[in-house]
Protein backbone atom coordinates (compact mmCIF):
# COMPACT_ATOMS: atom_id res chain seq x y z
CA UNK A 1 0.00 0.00 0.00
CA UNK A 2 1.25 3.02 -0.76
CA UNK A 3 2.19 5.78 2.11
CA UNK A 4 0.62 9.02 2.02
CA UNK A 5 2.32 12.27 3.55
CA UNK A 6 0.35 15.27 4.62
CA UNK A 7 2.56 18.45 4.21
CA UNK A 8 1.65 22.19 4.75
CA UNK A 9 1.43 22.97 1.04
CA UNK A 10 1.20 24.08 -2.08
CA UNK A 11 4.43 23.15 -4.41
CA UNK A 12 7.39 24.67 -3.27
CA UNK A 13 6.59 25.59 0.50
CA UNK A 14 10.22 24.31 2.80
CA UNK A 15 7.74 21.46 4.25
CA UNK A 16 7.51 19.90 0.69
CA UNK A 17 11.15 20.37 0.45
CA UNK A 18 11.78 17.99 3.33
CA UNK A 19 8.70 15.50 3.11
CA UNK A 20 10.46 15.02 -0.37
CA UNK A 21 13.25 14.08 1.51
CA UNK A 22 11.25 11.62 3.86
CA UNK A 23 10.19 10.03 0.61
CA UNK A 24 13.05 9.61 -0.83
CA UNK A 25 14.91 7.66 2.63
CA UNK A 26 11.49 5.88 3.08
CA UNK A 27 12.25 4.28 -0.77
CA UNK A 28 16.29 3.68 0.27
CA UNK A 29 14.34 1.49 3.03
CA UNK A 30 12.88 -0.58 0.38
CA UNK A 31 9.26 1.37 0.66
CA UNK A 32 7.46 2.12 -2.04
CA UNK A 33 7.08 5.61 -3.59
CA UNK A 34 4.97 7.74 -0.73
CA UNK A 35 2.42 10.22 -2.46
CA UNK A 36 2.70 13.90 -0.96
CA UNK A 37 -0.69 15.73 -0.04
CA UNK A 38 -0.50 18.97 0.27
CA UNK A 39 -2.73 20.31 3.35
CA UNK A 40 -3.09 24.64 3.41
CA UNK A 41 -2.14 24.73 7.39
CA UNK A 42 -0.40 23.17 10.38
CA UNK A 43 -3.31 22.31 11.81
CA UNK A 44 -5.16 20.66 8.88
CA UNK A 45 -2.06 18.45 8.33
CA UNK A 46 -1.65 17.12 11.68
CA UNK A 47 -5.73 16.64 11.51
CA UNK A 48 -4.91 14.77 7.88
CA UNK A 49 -3.31 12.03 10.98
CA UNK A 50 -6.27 11.98 13.49
CA UNK A 51 -8.59 12.05 11.04
CA UNK A 52 -6.98 8.68 8.96
CA UNK A 53 -6.84 10.62 5.70
CA UNK A 54 -3.31 9.77 5.59
CA UNK A 55 -0.84 7.66 7.10
CA UNK A 56 1.71 10.60 7.94
CA UNK A 57 1.97 14.32 8.44
CA UNK A 58 5.50 16.19 7.63
CA UNK A 59 5.30 19.28 10.58
CA UNK A 60 7.40 21.98 11.23
CA UNK A 61 8.56 22.29 15.13
CA UNK A 62 11.09 25.10 15.22
CA UNK A 63 13.12 27.42 13.71
CA UNK A 64 16.76 28.57 14.84
CA UNK A 65 15.52 32.24 14.47
CA UNK A 66 12.26 32.25 15.20
CA UNK A 67 11.75 29.63 17.75
CA UNK A 68 8.97 26.96 18.20
CA UNK A 69 6.02 26.69 15.56
CA UNK A 70 3.16 27.77 17.94
CA UNK A 71 0.55 26.37 15.60
CA UNK A 72 2.37 22.85 15.66
CA UNK A 73 2.70 22.83 19.46
CA UNK A 74 -1.28 23.63 20.19
CA UNK A 75 -2.61 21.66 17.58
CA UNK A 76 -0.58 18.15 19.24
CA UNK A 77 -1.97 19.23 22.20
CA UNK A 78 -5.43 18.82 20.83
CA UNK A 79 -4.76 15.26 19.00
CA UNK A 80 -5.70 12.06 20.77
CA UNK A 81 -3.00 9.17 19.79
CA UNK A 82 -0.52 10.54 17.71
CA UNK A 83 3.33 9.69 17.77
CA UNK A 84 6.40 11.21 16.86
CA UNK A 85 8.86 8.68 14.44
CA UNK A 86 11.27 11.19 13.21
CA UNK A 87 12.58 14.54 12.99
CA UNK A 88 14.50 16.00 10.35
CA UNK A 89 16.70 19.33 9.94
CA UNK A 90 16.51 21.50 7.12
CA UNK A 91 18.87 24.38 6.16
CA UNK A 92 17.03 27.53 5.30
CA UNK A 93 17.98 30.31 2.68
CA UNK A 94 15.75 32.38 1.71
CA UNK A 95 15.46 34.55 -1.40
CA UNK A 96 14.20 37.91 -2.69
CA UNK A 97 11.93 37.02 -6.55
CA UNK A 98 10.30 39.80 -7.58
CA UNK A 99 9.83 41.14 -11.17
CA UNK A 100 11.27 44.96 -9.98
CA UNK A 101 14.55 45.38 -12.29
CA UNK A 102 16.40 46.70 -9.22
CA UNK A 103 15.52 46.52 -5.48
CA UNK A 104 15.49 50.19 -5.16
CA UNK A 105 11.76 49.88 -6.52
CA UNK A 106 10.45 47.23 -4.19
CA UNK A 107 7.75 49.15 -2.22
CA UNK A 108 6.32 46.16 -0.53
CA UNK A 109 7.77 42.69 0.97
CA UNK A 110 5.57 39.83 1.37
CA UNK A 111 6.15 36.26 3.15
CA UNK A 112 5.25 33.90 6.09
CA UNK A 113 5.82 35.79 9.05
CA UNK A 114 8.66 33.45 10.12
CA UNK A 115 10.23 34.35 6.86
CA UNK A 116 10.45 37.81 7.30
CA UNK A 117 11.48 37.57 10.67
CA UNK A 118 14.78 35.61 9.29
CA UNK A 119 15.66 38.39 6.87
CA UNK A 120 14.61 41.40 9.52
CA UNK A 121 18.20 42.61 9.05
CA UNK A 122 18.40 42.29 6.24
CA UNK A 123 15.37 43.90 5.01
CA UNK A 124 16.26 47.04 7.51
CA UNK A 125 19.68 47.14 5.60
CA UNK A 126 18.25 46.85 2.26
CA UNK A 127 15.24 47.93 1.98
CA UNK A 128 13.98 50.24 4.53
CA UNK A 129 11.07 51.78 2.91
CA UNK A 130 9.52 48.65 1.76
CA UNK A 131 6.31 47.70 3.57
CA UNK A 132 6.54 44.25 5.32
CA UNK A 133 3.10 42.09 4.83
CA UNK A 134 2.98 39.11 6.31
CA UNK A 135 0.93 35.57 4.40
CA UNK A 136 -0.07 32.81 5.33
CA UNK A 137 2.31 30.36 3.43
CA UNK A 138 6.04 31.80 1.45
CA UNK A 139 4.45 30.37 -1.87
CA UNK A 140 1.09 32.93 -1.15
CA UNK A 141 3.76 35.68 -1.35
CA UNK A 142 3.84 34.74 -4.90
CA UNK A 143 0.78 35.36 -5.70
CA UNK A 144 1.13 39.17 -5.09
CA UNK A 145 3.75 38.84 -7.39
CA UNK A 146 1.51 39.33 -10.77
CA UNK A 147 -0.96 42.27 -9.44
CA UNK A 148 1.84 44.57 -7.74
CA UNK A 149 4.69 45.51 -10.36
CA UNK A 150 6.84 46.85 -6.95
CA UNK A 151 5.99 43.98 -4.67
CA UNK A 152 8.66 41.27 -3.68
CA UNK A 153 8.62 37.81 -1.99
CA UNK A 154 10.83 36.10 0.41
CA UNK A 155 10.55 31.96 -0.58
CA UNK A 156 12.84 29.74 -1.40
CA UNK A 157 14.85 29.03 -5.14
CA UNK A 158 12.96 25.99 -5.23
CA UNK A 159 9.62 28.12 -5.35
CA UNK A 160 11.56 30.58 -7.83
CA UNK A 161 12.37 27.86 -10.55
CA UNK A 162 8.96 26.22 -10.14
CA UNK A 163 6.75 29.18 -10.92
CA UNK A 164 9.31 30.40 -13.03
CA UNK A 165 10.53 33.93 -11.44
CA UNK A 166 13.44 36.12 -11.60
CA UNK A 167 15.55 35.55 -8.26
CA UNK A 168 16.74 39.91 -7.21
CA UNK A 169 19.34 38.83 -4.39
CA UNK A 170 20.13 35.14 -2.81
CA UNK A 171 20.73 34.33 0.56
CA UNK A 172 18.96 36.83 2.30
CA UNK A 173 18.98 35.46 5.73
CA UNK A 174 19.98 37.14 8.39
CA UNK A 175 21.78 34.10 9.68
CA UNK A 176 23.69 31.37 7.62
CA UNK A 177 23.07 28.58 9.60
CA UNK A 178 19.23 29.15 9.62
CA UNK A 179 17.73 25.68 9.86
CA UNK A 180 13.91 24.47 10.32
CA UNK A 181 13.09 21.22 12.33
CA UNK A 182 10.34 19.19 11.35
CA UNK A 183 8.81 16.00 12.85
CA UNK A 184 6.84 13.26 11.18
CA UNK A 185 4.23 11.95 13.05
CA UNK A 186 2.24 9.27 12.25
CA UNK A 187 -1.07 7.54 14.26
CA UNK A 188 0.13 5.21 17.17
CA UNK A 189 1.34 1.67 16.27
CA UNK A 190 1.82 2.92 12.87
CA UNK A 191 4.77 0.38 11.47
CA UNK A 192 7.67 3.21 10.31
CA UNK A 193 10.58 1.79 9.39
CA UNK A 194 13.08 3.61 11.74
CA UNK A 195 11.10 2.08 14.65
CA UNK A 196 10.30 -1.21 13.70
CA UNK A 197 13.66 -2.47 11.61
CA UNK A 198 16.67 -3.69 13.11
CA UNK A 199 20.08 -2.34 14.15
CA UNK A 200 19.02 1.19 13.75
CA UNK A 201 20.84 3.72 16.05
CA UNK A 202 19.40 4.48 19.35
CA UNK A 203 16.34 6.93 19.66
CA UNK A 204 17.91 10.22 21.08
CA UNK A 205 15.00 12.52 21.97
CA UNK A 206 11.70 12.30 23.61
CA UNK A 207 9.05 15.25 23.73
CA UNK A 208 6.77 15.31 26.19
CA UNK A 209 4.02 18.19 27.56
CA UNK A 210 2.08 18.36 30.55
CA UNK A 211 -0.48 20.79 32.67
CA UNK A 212 -0.34 20.95 36.04
CA UNK A 213 -2.60 20.79 38.59
CA UNK A 214 -4.27 24.11 39.50
CA UNK A 215 -3.24 26.30 42.99
CA UNK A 216 0.01 24.17 43.16
CA UNK A 217 2.87 26.80 43.86
CA UNK A 218 6.01 25.37 42.92
CA UNK A 219 4.78 22.10 41.02
CA UNK A 220 6.49 22.91 37.96
CA UNK A 221 10.19 23.16 40.20
CA UNK A 222 8.68 19.51 41.21
CA UNK A 223 8.44 18.40 37.52
CA UNK A 224 11.24 19.49 36.32
CA UNK A 225 13.50 18.01 39.66
CA UNK A 226 12.37 14.98 38.47
CA UNK A 227 14.49 15.20 35.45
CA UNK A 228 17.43 16.52 37.28
CA UNK A 229 17.93 14.22 39.99
CA UNK A 230 18.18 11.45 37.39
CA UNK A 231 20.43 13.51 35.42
CA UNK A 232 18.26 13.47 32.11
CA UNK A 233 19.33 16.82 30.07
CA UNK A 234 16.16 19.27 29.14
CA UNK A 235 17.29 19.88 25.37
CA UNK A 236 13.93 22.53 25.69
CA UNK A 237 11.10 24.06 27.43
CA UNK A 238 8.48 26.27 26.23
CA UNK A 239 5.16 27.33 28.39
CA UNK A 240 1.85 27.76 26.38
CA UNK A 241 -1.04 29.23 28.01
CA UNK A 242 -3.66 26.40 28.54
CA UNK A 243 -6.16 29.11 26.89
CA UNK A 244 -8.23 29.03 30.42
CA UNK A 245 -7.05 31.67 32.90
CA UNK A 246 -4.36 34.29 32.35
CA UNK A 247 -1.28 32.64 34.11
CA UNK A 248 -2.26 29.07 33.34
CA UNK A 249 0.54 27.25 31.05
CA UNK A 250 1.21 23.89 29.38
CA UNK A 251 5.02 23.12 29.14
CA UNK A 252 6.82 21.27 26.24
CA UNK A 253 9.46 19.37 26.73
CA UNK A 254 12.63 17.90 24.43
CA UNK A 255 14.34 15.50 26.79
CA UNK A 256 17.76 14.37 25.72
CA UNK A 257 17.11 10.80 26.30
CA UNK A 258 14.68 8.07 24.18
CA UNK A 259 11.63 6.93 26.88
CA UNK A 260 12.78 3.39 26.65
CA UNK A 261 15.73 3.81 28.70
CA UNK A 262 15.63 2.97 32.67
CA UNK A 263 15.79 6.33 34.28
CA UNK A 264 13.51 7.89 31.73
CA UNK A 265 11.05 5.30 32.34
CA UNK A 266 11.32 5.99 36.08
CA UNK A 267 11.40 9.84 35.52
CA UNK A 268 8.08 9.20 33.74
CA UNK A 269 6.09 7.48 35.83
CA UNK A 270 7.20 10.08 38.77
CA UNK A 271 5.95 12.94 36.15
CA UNK A 272 2.51 11.51 35.94
CA UNK A 273 1.82 11.96 39.50
CA UNK A 274 2.90 15.44 39.75
CA UNK A 275 0.81 16.85 36.85
CA UNK A 276 -2.48 17.03 35.47
CA UNK A 277 -2.52 15.53 31.62
CA UNK A 278 0.79 14.50 31.09
CA UNK A 279 1.41 13.49 27.24
CA UNK A 280 4.31 11.82 25.46
CA UNK A 281 4.53 12.77 21.83
CA UNK A 282 7.18 9.76 21.10
CA UNK A 283 10.87 9.12 21.20
CA UNK A 284 12.98 9.45 17.91
CA UNK A 285 16.11 10.31 16.07
CA UNK A 286 17.00 13.72 14.29
CA UNK A 287 18.29 13.59 10.65
CA UNK A 288 19.48 16.03 8.16
CA UNK A 289 17.53 17.10 5.32
CA UNK A 290 19.50 18.88 2.50
CA UNK A 291 18.68 22.01 1.33
CA UNK A 292 15.89 21.48 -1.78
CA UNK A 293 17.16 23.63 -4.81
CA UNK B 1 6.98 68.77 31.06
CA UNK B 2 4.56 66.73 29.16
CA UNK B 3 4.88 63.40 29.42
CA UNK B 4 4.96 61.31 26.00
CA UNK B 5 4.05 57.65 25.88
CA UNK B 6 5.23 55.38 22.42
CA UNK B 7 2.45 52.49 21.34
CA UNK B 8 1.55 50.24 18.35
CA UNK B 9 -0.34 52.28 16.11
CA UNK B 10 -2.26 53.75 14.19
CA UNK B 11 -5.57 55.10 16.65
CA UNK B 12 -8.22 52.37 17.34
CA UNK B 13 -5.74 49.55 18.49
CA UNK B 14 -5.51 47.91 21.87
CA UNK B 15 -2.45 49.21 22.45
CA UNK B 16 -4.22 52.79 22.18
CA UNK B 17 -6.95 51.55 24.97
CA UNK B 18 -4.44 50.82 26.90
CA UNK B 19 -2.06 53.64 26.58
CA UNK B 20 -5.69 55.79 27.60
CA UNK B 21 -5.76 53.92 30.40
CA UNK B 22 -2.11 54.85 31.39
CA UNK B 23 -2.40 58.40 30.82
CA UNK B 24 -5.61 58.60 32.55
CA UNK B 25 -3.92 56.83 36.02
CA UNK B 26 -1.08 59.56 35.70
CA UNK B 27 -3.63 62.07 35.30
CA UNK B 28 -4.85 60.81 38.66
CA UNK B 29 -1.43 61.21 40.00
CA UNK B 30 -1.56 64.75 39.67
CA UNK B 31 0.44 64.55 36.28
CA UNK B 32 -0.09 66.66 33.25
CA UNK B 33 -2.26 65.04 30.28
CA UNK B 34 0.31 62.71 28.22
CA UNK B 35 0.62 62.87 24.55
CA UNK B 36 0.28 59.76 22.71
CA UNK B 37 2.99 58.80 20.30
CA UNK B 38 1.71 55.65 17.73
CA UNK B 39 4.61 53.78 15.99
CA UNK B 40 4.02 51.37 13.24
CA UNK B 41 5.65 48.10 15.13
CA UNK B 42 6.15 47.20 18.50
CA UNK B 43 9.97 46.78 18.22
CA UNK B 44 9.81 50.77 17.08
CA UNK B 45 7.60 51.31 19.78
CA UNK B 46 10.73 50.13 21.76
CA UNK B 47 13.18 51.67 20.82
CA UNK B 48 11.61 55.40 21.09
CA UNK B 49 12.17 55.22 24.81
CA UNK B 50 16.00 53.79 24.12
CA UNK B 51 16.25 56.62 21.69
CA UNK B 52 14.75 59.42 23.97
CA UNK B 53 12.33 60.06 21.16
CA UNK B 54 9.62 59.66 24.42
CA UNK B 55 9.69 58.97 27.64
CA UNK B 56 7.56 55.74 28.41
CA UNK B 57 6.27 53.15 26.14
CA UNK B 58 3.33 50.89 26.28
CA UNK B 59 3.91 46.81 24.55
CA UNK B 60 2.19 43.87 24.99
CA UNK B 61 3.68 41.00 26.14
CA UNK B 62 1.56 38.29 26.74
CA UNK B 63 -2.45 37.28 25.51
CA UNK B 64 -4.15 34.47 27.55
CA UNK B 65 -4.79 32.73 24.83
CA UNK B 66 -1.94 33.25 22.13
CA UNK B 67 0.72 33.56 24.66
CA UNK B 68 3.74 36.02 24.85
CA UNK B 69 4.42 38.66 22.42
CA UNK B 70 7.58 37.34 20.53
CA UNK B 71 8.47 40.77 19.17
CA UNK B 72 8.31 41.85 22.49
CA UNK B 73 10.51 40.01 24.50
CA UNK B 74 13.40 39.61 21.48
CA UNK B 75 13.46 43.48 21.78
CA UNK B 76 13.71 43.77 25.03
CA UNK B 77 16.78 41.35 25.06
CA UNK B 78 18.21 43.68 22.39
CA UNK B 79 17.64 47.21 24.39
CA UNK B 80 20.13 48.92 26.38
CA UNK B 81 19.05 50.37 30.14
CA UNK B 82 15.11 50.11 30.22
CA UNK B 83 12.95 49.26 33.04
CA UNK B 84 9.19 47.70 33.40
CA UNK B 85 7.40 50.41 35.37
CA UNK B 86 4.35 48.70 35.49
CA UNK B 87 1.61 46.34 33.87
CA UNK B 88 -2.26 46.34 32.69
CA UNK B 89 -3.79 43.62 32.04
CA UNK B 90 -6.82 44.41 29.32
CA UNK B 91 -10.08 42.04 28.74
CA UNK B 92 -10.03 41.98 24.53
CA UNK B 93 -13.59 41.18 22.76
CA UNK B 94 -13.22 41.08 19.37
CA UNK B 95 -15.97 42.48 16.97
CA UNK B 96 -16.34 40.88 13.12
CA UNK B 97 -16.73 44.37 10.60
CA UNK B 98 -17.51 44.44 7.48
CA UNK B 99 -19.55 45.58 4.81
CA UNK B 100 -21.42 42.31 3.97
CA UNK B 101 -24.77 42.32 4.33
CA UNK B 102 -24.60 39.03 6.03
CA UNK B 103 -21.72 36.76 6.87
CA UNK B 104 -22.55 34.53 4.11
CA UNK B 105 -21.30 36.31 1.43
CA UNK B 106 -17.64 37.13 3.55
CA UNK B 107 -15.15 35.31 1.20
CA UNK B 108 -11.54 36.39 3.71
CA UNK B 109 -11.37 37.49 6.87
CA UNK B 110 -8.01 39.95 7.80
CA UNK B 111 -6.73 40.40 11.01
CA UNK B 112 -3.28 40.57 13.36
CA UNK B 113 -2.56 36.43 13.54
CA UNK B 114 -2.74 36.77 16.87
CA UNK B 115 -6.57 38.05 16.52
CA UNK B 116 -7.45 35.14 14.26
CA UNK B 117 -5.99 33.04 16.64
CA UNK B 118 -7.97 34.20 19.30
CA UNK B 119 -11.14 33.85 17.27
CA UNK B 120 -10.49 30.33 15.40
CA UNK B 121 -13.11 28.26 16.57
CA UNK B 122 -15.61 31.24 16.04
CA UNK B 123 -14.96 31.46 12.85
CA UNK B 124 -14.16 27.43 12.25
CA UNK B 125 -17.87 27.48 13.14
CA UNK B 126 -19.35 29.87 11.48
CA UNK B 127 -16.78 31.19 8.36
CA UNK B 128 -15.59 27.71 7.64
CA UNK B 129 -14.73 28.61 4.04
CA UNK B 130 -13.80 31.97 3.95
CA UNK B 131 -9.84 32.48 3.89
CA UNK B 132 -7.56 33.61 7.00
CA UNK B 133 -5.33 36.84 6.07
CA UNK B 134 -2.80 38.07 8.91
CA UNK B 135 -2.33 41.45 8.44
CA UNK B 136 0.41 43.68 10.89
CA UNK B 137 -2.26 45.06 12.92
CA UNK B 138 -6.01 44.87 13.63
CA UNK B 139 -6.88 48.31 12.44
CA UNK B 140 -4.21 47.54 8.76
CA UNK B 141 -7.09 44.61 8.31
CA UNK B 142 -9.51 47.37 8.19
CA UNK B 143 -8.01 49.04 4.93
CA UNK B 144 -8.93 45.97 3.16
CA UNK B 145 -12.51 46.21 3.87
CA UNK B 146 -12.90 49.29 1.20
CA UNK B 147 -11.32 47.74 -1.46
CA UNK B 148 -13.29 44.08 -1.15
CA UNK B 149 -17.02 44.38 -0.55
CA UNK B 150 -16.37 40.10 0.57
CA UNK B 151 -13.97 41.15 3.15
CA UNK B 152 -14.04 41.14 7.11
CA UNK B 153 -11.78 42.58 10.02
CA UNK B 154 -11.37 41.25 13.08
CA UNK B 155 -10.51 44.40 15.38
CA UNK B 156 -12.47 46.05 18.58
CA UNK B 157 -15.23 48.23 18.91
CA UNK B 158 -13.44 50.92 19.28
CA UNK B 159 -12.19 51.07 16.00
CA UNK B 160 -15.59 50.29 14.10
CA UNK B 161 -17.08 53.08 15.90
CA UNK B 162 -13.88 55.11 15.05
CA UNK B 163 -14.13 54.60 11.99
CA UNK B 164 -18.09 54.19 11.50
CA UNK B 165 -18.01 51.02 10.22
CA UNK B 166 -20.65 48.30 10.81
CA UNK B 167 -20.14 45.53 13.32
CA UNK B 168 -21.83 42.25 11.90
CA UNK B 169 -21.21 39.83 15.28
CA UNK B 170 -19.67 40.65 18.49
CA UNK B 171 -17.71 39.33 20.86
CA UNK B 172 -16.66 36.78 18.57
CA UNK B 173 -13.28 35.94 20.66
CA UNK B 174 -13.48 32.00 21.88
CA UNK B 175 -12.60 32.98 25.27
CA UNK B 176 -14.66 35.55 27.14
CA UNK B 177 -11.97 36.15 29.50
CA UNK B 178 -9.45 36.98 26.67
CA UNK B 179 -7.13 39.40 28.04
CA UNK B 180 -3.81 41.21 26.79
CA UNK B 181 -1.25 42.12 29.46
CA UNK B 182 1.55 44.72 28.51
CA UNK B 183 3.84 46.49 30.24
CA UNK B 184 4.74 50.42 30.47
CA UNK B 185 8.99 50.54 30.29
CA UNK B 186 10.80 53.55 30.29
CA UNK B 187 14.73 54.61 30.57
CA UNK B 188 16.20 53.29 33.81
CA UNK B 189 16.06 55.91 36.73
CA UNK B 190 12.60 57.74 34.95
CA UNK B 191 10.58 59.52 37.76
CA UNK B 192 7.73 57.15 37.44
CA UNK B 193 4.54 57.62 39.74
CA UNK B 194 4.60 54.25 40.72
CA UNK B 195 8.10 54.09 41.60
CA UNK B 196 8.53 56.83 43.40
CA UNK B 197 5.50 58.03 45.30
CA UNK B 198 5.13 56.40 48.88
CA UNK B 199 2.47 54.58 50.18
CA UNK B 200 1.89 52.42 47.35
CA UNK B 201 1.11 48.46 47.22
CA UNK B 202 4.35 46.69 47.02
CA UNK B 203 5.71 45.42 43.98
CA UNK B 204 4.61 41.66 43.27
CA UNK B 205 6.62 40.54 40.04
CA UNK B 206 10.32 40.80 38.45
CA UNK B 207 11.17 39.73 35.28
CA UNK B 208 14.17 38.79 33.91
CA UNK B 209 16.09 36.76 31.52
CA UNK B 210 19.25 34.67 31.04
CA UNK B 211 21.50 33.51 28.42
CA UNK B 212 23.62 30.45 29.89
CA UNK B 213 27.69 29.00 28.93
CA UNK B 214 27.76 27.12 26.25
CA UNK B 215 28.01 23.24 26.70
CA UNK B 216 26.87 23.53 30.07
CA UNK B 217 24.31 20.32 30.63
CA UNK B 218 21.79 20.97 33.64
CA UNK B 219 22.84 24.44 33.87
CA UNK B 220 19.22 25.53 33.33
CA UNK B 221 18.01 23.45 36.02
CA UNK B 222 20.53 25.27 38.48
CA UNK B 223 19.70 28.24 37.77
CA UNK B 224 15.75 27.47 38.25
CA UNK B 225 16.93 25.72 41.50
CA UNK B 226 17.83 28.76 42.68
CA UNK B 227 14.43 30.00 42.67
CA UNK B 228 12.75 26.86 44.47
CA UNK B 229 15.69 26.70 47.19
CA UNK B 230 14.20 30.21 47.83
CA UNK B 231 10.53 29.16 48.10
CA UNK B 232 9.93 31.75 45.16
CA UNK B 233 7.54 30.95 42.36
CA UNK B 234 8.10 31.17 38.65
CA UNK B 235 5.08 32.50 37.08
CA UNK B 236 6.35 32.33 33.75
CA UNK B 237 8.58 30.81 31.73
CA UNK B 238 9.73 31.33 27.80
CA UNK B 239 12.73 29.87 25.88
CA UNK B 240 13.63 31.91 22.97
CA UNK B 241 16.09 30.50 20.55
CA UNK B 242 19.42 33.11 20.62
CA UNK B 243 19.78 33.11 16.75
CA UNK B 244 22.87 31.56 16.68
CA UNK B 245 22.66 28.24 16.83
CA UNK B 246 19.84 25.38 16.95
CA UNK B 247 18.84 24.23 20.39
CA UNK B 248 20.60 27.58 21.68
CA UNK B 249 18.10 29.63 23.84
CA UNK B 250 17.38 32.71 25.89
CA UNK B 251 15.26 32.20 29.25
CA UNK B 252 12.34 34.86 30.14
CA UNK B 253 11.15 34.31 33.39
CA UNK B 254 8.20 36.14 35.63
CA UNK B 255 9.17 35.69 38.79
CA UNK B 256 6.15 36.56 41.87
CA UNK B 257 8.59 38.71 44.21
CA UNK B 258 9.71 42.30 43.71
CA UNK B 259 13.74 42.13 43.25
CA UNK B 260 14.25 44.41 46.96
CA UNK B 261 12.94 41.45 48.93
CA UNK B 262 15.96 40.06 50.73
CA UNK B 263 15.57 36.55 49.23
CA UNK B 264 15.27 37.98 46.01
CA UNK B 265 18.29 39.74 45.88
CA UNK B 266 20.57 36.42 47.18
CA UNK B 267 18.75 34.50 44.51
CA UNK B 268 19.69 37.17 41.99
CA UNK B 269 23.30 37.61 43.09
CA UNK B 270 23.41 33.54 42.77
CA UNK B 271 21.82 34.01 39.31
CA UNK B 272 24.23 36.19 38.07
CA UNK B 273 27.14 33.27 38.88
CA UNK B 274 25.78 30.85 36.97
CA UNK B 275 23.69 32.98 33.84
CA UNK B 276 26.12 34.44 30.82
CA UNK B 277 24.02 37.12 30.47
CA UNK B 278 21.44 38.35 33.03
CA UNK B 279 19.25 40.88 32.28
CA UNK B 280 16.66 42.78 35.27
CA UNK B 281 14.07 44.13 32.99
CA UNK B 282 12.55 45.44 36.74
CA UNK B 283 9.47 44.88 39.44
CA UNK B 284 6.22 46.40 39.07
CA UNK B 285 2.79 45.70 40.15
CA UNK B 286 -0.42 45.03 37.56
CA UNK B 287 -3.24 46.94 37.37
CA UNK B 288 -6.32 46.10 35.52
CA UNK B 289 -7.96 48.43 32.39
CA UNK B 290 -11.18 48.79 31.93
CA UNK B 291 -12.01 47.48 28.00
CA UNK B 292 -11.94 50.75 26.08
CA UNK B 293 -15.54 51.30 24.13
Amino acid sequence: MTTTIAHLGPQGTYAEVVTLAVARWLEEQGQPSPQLCPYNSIARTLYAVEDGETMLAVVPIENSTDGSVRETLDTLWQLGDIQIQQAWTLPITHALISHAETKETITTVYSHPQALAQCQDWLQLYLPHAKRMPTPSTENAIDHLKQDPGAAAIASRRAADLYKLPILAYPINDRPDNCTRFWVISQVGFAYPDHTAEGLPLFTHTSLAFSLPKNCPGVLMTALQIFADRNINLGRIESRPTKRVMGEYLFFIDVEKGPSDPAMQDALSQLKQCTETLKVFGQYRILQAEEGT
